[in-house]
């Protein structure tokens, strides 16, 4: 999975025209930075090469170098968004997903998240009656890669689905983002599942409503930026500052040739090669505890924070 | 899932009978001695409380004090013995469940032997054609234990059986032994599959041919003892201690009525405790590799060594 | 390290007499019940086996089963506790030890705690003058053991005393209880350092004021049990059982003539076995949380806690 | 730490001139590829910013992409390279320091060599003589980094030289590469030790014969490239691709120019991002392999490898 925000502003391209079919508004809560781009068309869904519907981004640019500072905020305005998009009935079974490769640690987000979530489907019948009617029935699992299992994770899902039948599956996942200001800053929530070809473990089937069974709201962080988008970053900049002969030649070249130009001679090199920050195991571990307390408050409103710990 | 050789010695008791439809025999192969027990009849079913079958036990009680020493023999006879259970057509799709929890080192034998595996089901179609007509099709999953799912492993087994129908299932444990010689010494090979109760975990419901809808090989490995059941061999020792007051005791007592004393007793205070070498992550983690190079040479008989690593 | 008030119980015997030159009081401080055993005098000291000194034990038996309840009273006491064996001035550097070995659970309770502690003393002059005046040096080490570096822990500890000259050493350490009732639910404190012998790893060389060179408070945590010491419980309740055999047996032998016999039989098979609970990975991790928030607590009490998260 | 051979290219520049007091020597063996630098006087010293001394570069580029395949030649050909490094009279002792943090990956493989690695010192006296005879003497730490232990690593391992007086300190380091194709395809051997500065972890001060009291050989893996770096040799590949308007721009900008503009403007972005592979948990786990049994081969040229495993 790749940003929408992302992909908005790749189409919206220089000029900055707004994109027919697709909405955005921002806003900001207690220091996260919130925009809402919601493709509403099926002209919108083909230019940005998304399906219709909500993608919500939350950047915390702070997170990266202070994170436990800014980690309640961040737990505040996600559990908040995820709740508008769980079933308000807590009776409603829901099925966590933890993508990803728990032994790379840019891909682990997914299944450490999955490890910190309470799960609760099987205490029904073993609690008393007063706390299991609070308590929402919550299955996890970290299936692992196709590299890991021989198996394609959306098979895995589906035969899941098909056994216990949850009402909703949420699916975790860990993002490549194109702007390095997103990375482990950002969040990523979608009412739209997952489609084939993003995220850092290139999942080649999406798990959506149709390939899934039920609807699939999907969680990104993003914790690697590819190499090459670096590049190009580095390259906006050198063609601003003052003086430099690249800044000539920067004018005379148009973005998307340069993109293009960057793609034939630098993707064979920085393919499979990723950006990360030296503190990456630390920050990976934070944001799953942040997407796992998230996760928890939101898929159990009725519960008192210390009956889920 | 428990031993079935240790079933058998309980269910002769002291009197040394044989038990009918029960026939065992003995073998030593390059340092490991191996039991067969084999349940003929729905009688010796019911005596054992074990299904009809075999049940294979390779002892090796020199692993726990040169676990690098004895691993060449122990993978050589373990893969000798497995390639008997596994279908020869390697077109045919095995599926092998790591089951136990990987966060508790001694539950944490299935999972860290399926991270070791060789998994080969999605080269198919990306590898020579001469290199895909000699390999079989391995799957694998570490699916988690209830506690961390939610969901019953029977129910993600049987889900993802129904995805990619393997021709036969290898399920992964860790065992629970009476005798503490066998821990971390012994591995068990069953072709009846894993049945409830038994094992580290304590499964609720079984994997089988039935159950699970094709035909399930066991492999198991004994990571601990359960407390009580040192105390039952201490007060053996004890008891066959010269001069000792309770060698009188002992000798006007059964075994069975101390078994039931000592459970009375003891398993409301020691029932969740259990015995382990306090090298156990080292041994698992041997083990786990002794596992999967067994099962790598079983599984693929045409692939030379130098293809699978 | 073993525990001061477990030999105080040993020392005084079936009998339970006072053992002179030793005083014992108890108290209970939200919910954690509290010994100190001071030894007094050098007969008192001869007796117990232990240095003159000051030997608290918190005992909280509902750790074990719901650590995340008992953890905040568990903290609020044991760093008031911690705090009074602490130089006051906060410009004196304290240099805390986790001995044991990370890669052995049970022994892990160290290196961990230190892996989460506020280390402060690289800061001063990086840090805003007001912070650097409230702010204690703090340096920490986790040095391994003898069987992975080759060195005497002693001779590491030793050497770093040298270089940075430290007013304290605080040392952590995971403790081999006798009684059940302490695994995983028990803290001890002595201001009298670490003495050989003792401890899951049992250590060759001690770590006092004397072979260190400046004052050194341990602070224990029983991970395990010896496999031996099990057995003698399991014999003392089954002598209490009714109408066991056992138990006129148990009648006419002394308790030492037991632990005697046991020793002699028992230790060489089960010597190196340790009894643990299933969930020792999770609860050493929480074991480890625990000691880190209360040693942070005491060893900065004039910092705020949004200041060292 | 960072790469002489790369200092050297540096110095060269683009006019490929010697520099003066430095020779160059390449070699193929088995695979891989040796390149000697050696500074052979004050001037060279002055010129690359490194002492005099022997730099050795082993470059296996397929170990990215294959590491299992070039393993056993990268450690033939690196234990013969250490063994002329190493007192020949294996009674000398050797102290191996693992530097960098164990919880970061890319700057773990100093620890994790350590975790893997024969430590003897402790068992003279334990084997029976012949052994004792023939195993060298070897201690080893992993000290952890200023950050988690407040103390400069300098400190700490001058203080156990003081205790354990060992003739040769070997540190093992991972380094940060300026060239990609060096990326965990490159070992450095140097007789000089540690220089302040460089290394993932950045070093205040350096570990050397005149710091540390005895001779310090260094052994590097780079196991990141800064970031910064590739924006370099990106802008080199373009500027060498058939009609980009870059490449006029690159022609008219002197190397030392391009760099100078580059450090200023992406310095402050790039700063602390890491290029890795993907892969990097698994590669750095191998590399370490081969790192700890090039070492066990080279300091114990006397004992037949399976006196060692």
């Amino acid at each position: 999975m790749d940003m929408a925000v992302e992909a908005r502003d790749l189409v919206r391209g220089a000029a900055h025209e707004e994109v027919p079919g697709v909405t955005v508004s921002h806003s900001e809560e207690a220091g996260v930075h919130v925009t809402v781009v919601t493709v509403e068309s099926e002209e919108g869904a083909r230019l940005m090469g998304k399906p219709r519907g909500r993608y919500l981004t939350l950047d915390v640019p702070a997170f990266r170098d202070r994170p436990d500072e800014v980690k309640p905020s961040l737990i505040a305005v996600l559990s908040r968004k995820l709740r508008t998009l769980f079933p308000q009935a807590v009776d409603r079974t829901v099925l966590v997903v933890g993508l990803g490769n728990r032994q790379a640690t840019p891909d682990a987000v997914g299944p450490r998240t999955v490890e910190r979530l309470l799960v609760t489907r099987h205490l029904q019948g073993w609690v008393d009656s007063d706390l299991s009617r609070r308590m929402r029935p919550v299955a996890a699992i970290a299936p692992g890669v196709l590299g890991t299992t021989g198996v394609e994770t959306l098979d895995i899902v589906r035969g899941l689905v098909t056994q216990i039948a949850p009402d909703l599956v949420v699916a975790i996942d860990a993002l490549a983002a194109r702007n390095l200001r997103r990375l482990l800053a950002s969040v990523q929530i979608a009412d739209t599942g997952i489609h084939p070809g993003g995220g850092v473990g290139n999942h080649r089937q999406g798990l959506t409503a149709e390939t899934v069974g039920v609807p699939v709201v999907a969680v990104g962080v993003c914790t690697v930026v590819q190499a090459t988008s670096i590049v190009g970053d580095a390259l906006e900049l050198l063609a601003q500052a003052e003086g430099a002969p690249w800044q000539e030649a920067a004018h005379r070249w148009s973005e998307a040739g340069r993109r293009r130009a960057w793609d034939a001679v630098l993707a064979p090199i920085f393919g499979t090669l990723m950006v990360t920050p030296k503190e990456v195991d630390q920050l990976v571990d934070t944001m799953a505890d942040v997407l796992a307390e998230s996760l928890n408050r939101s898929l159990q409103p009725q519960l008192r924070r210390e009956e889920w710990t």
